[in-house]
């Protein structure tokens, strides 16, 4: 199913939301509820539940089983994604922990350092593999996405080997805007410069 | 000075490259390495710099100490900025070390959370406040940016008081997309979205 990019973030939140909050089995939601929770309108969490073929019922509202089912159905690859987290920092580590407490289904499966005191360790359950052995562990763990928490003087031979083993998706902490070929998919959090961006337009 | 976001991104990003670099006091980089090392072309860089009033010299670039305080002049505030961190998780914690250790002017004041443990003790060197003591420590400390890493479903309320309190800039960690008014900058951080909208792009 394609879908544009707002859309499949919204899903994401709406499964979330709604997973996180534990609601019993046949219970249903309003989508102006739901709306509200996100600072959407009502008419555009119906539009998006639409395009996925979930339809409410106007006395209930709509069902959140079904739709956590379905969302998941549409945005997840049934096995779940493999990930490795590179470069092992304070920061890396919070976000692996995030990740693996928010019961997605993104497995971080491999973590890579060039540090010897953290290689052959595990990191909250996730073994550390040294930087040399990159290329075969991404291919051995069938791993697509990459976590990169590196220092920025290393992220561009890191990318570059990263690519070359491939992973097609790459969530990149770091500050160098990364030159990735067409079919890689790049989020970049870069948060100092955000933080300095922010203070630019507030500074007077 | 008037600046559009992705400039003011790119120049946090020189400065702070060369601030990592420790470069000697009269050393000099030429704008092909510097967009190198950020995959930036040359024209960008030299574009980038003219227009905040840097000339380089033909034979040796750009001065490197020049560069910094230039750039620092016109992104900084002369005073810094006073930022909070609402909501005390490892991620939390990891980022206000991120953000200390990166030697920006970016200075986390106070640390807010609604945990009993939590209030009252340091973080990192930080004071932790209980939210109920919000808006007090915000004007006081003239704290103007949050970082916001709550649970999603406090995120509402704790984005209103923040507003209220006079914060003008936000960093949020939540997924829940904040409705803020047009004079509050703000900068979205979805770590889980940003994963799942990776993954549902590379699904086949």
């Amino acid at each position: 199913m394609k879908l544009p990019p707002r859309t499949v973030e919204r899903l994401s939140k709406y499964r979330r939301l709604l997973s996180n909050k534990k609601y019993p089995e046949d219970d249903h939601i309003f989508s102006h509820k739901l709306a509200g929770f996100l600072n959407l309108t009502p008419e555009q969490v119906r539009r998006d539940l639409m395009l996925i073929g979930i339809n409410g019922n106007h006395r209930k509202g709509y069902h959140v089983g079904t739709m956590i089912d379905v969302i998941g159905r549409i945005i997840d690859r049934q096995e779940g994604h493999n990930l490795a987290l590179v470069g092992i920092c304070n920061l890396g580590r919070a976000v692996l922990r995030f990740i693996r407490k928010s019961g997605t289904r993104m497995n971080i499966v491999a973590a890579f350092d060039i540090d010897d005191n953290k290689v052959n360790t595990t990191i909250s359950g996730v073994p550390c593999h040294a930087i040399s052995n990159l290329p075969k562990v991404i291919v051995e763990q069938n791993i697509h996405i990459a976590i990169l928490t590196v220092p920025s003087e290393a992220v561009n031979e890191i990318t570059t080997r990263l690519i070359n083993a491939g992973i097609k998706g790459i969530l990149n902490f770091t500050s160098v805007p990364l030159d990735v070929p067409g079919d890689v998919y790049l989020k970049d959090y870069d948060i100092i410069t955000s933080l300095e961006e922010i203070g630019f337009y507030l500074k007077d």
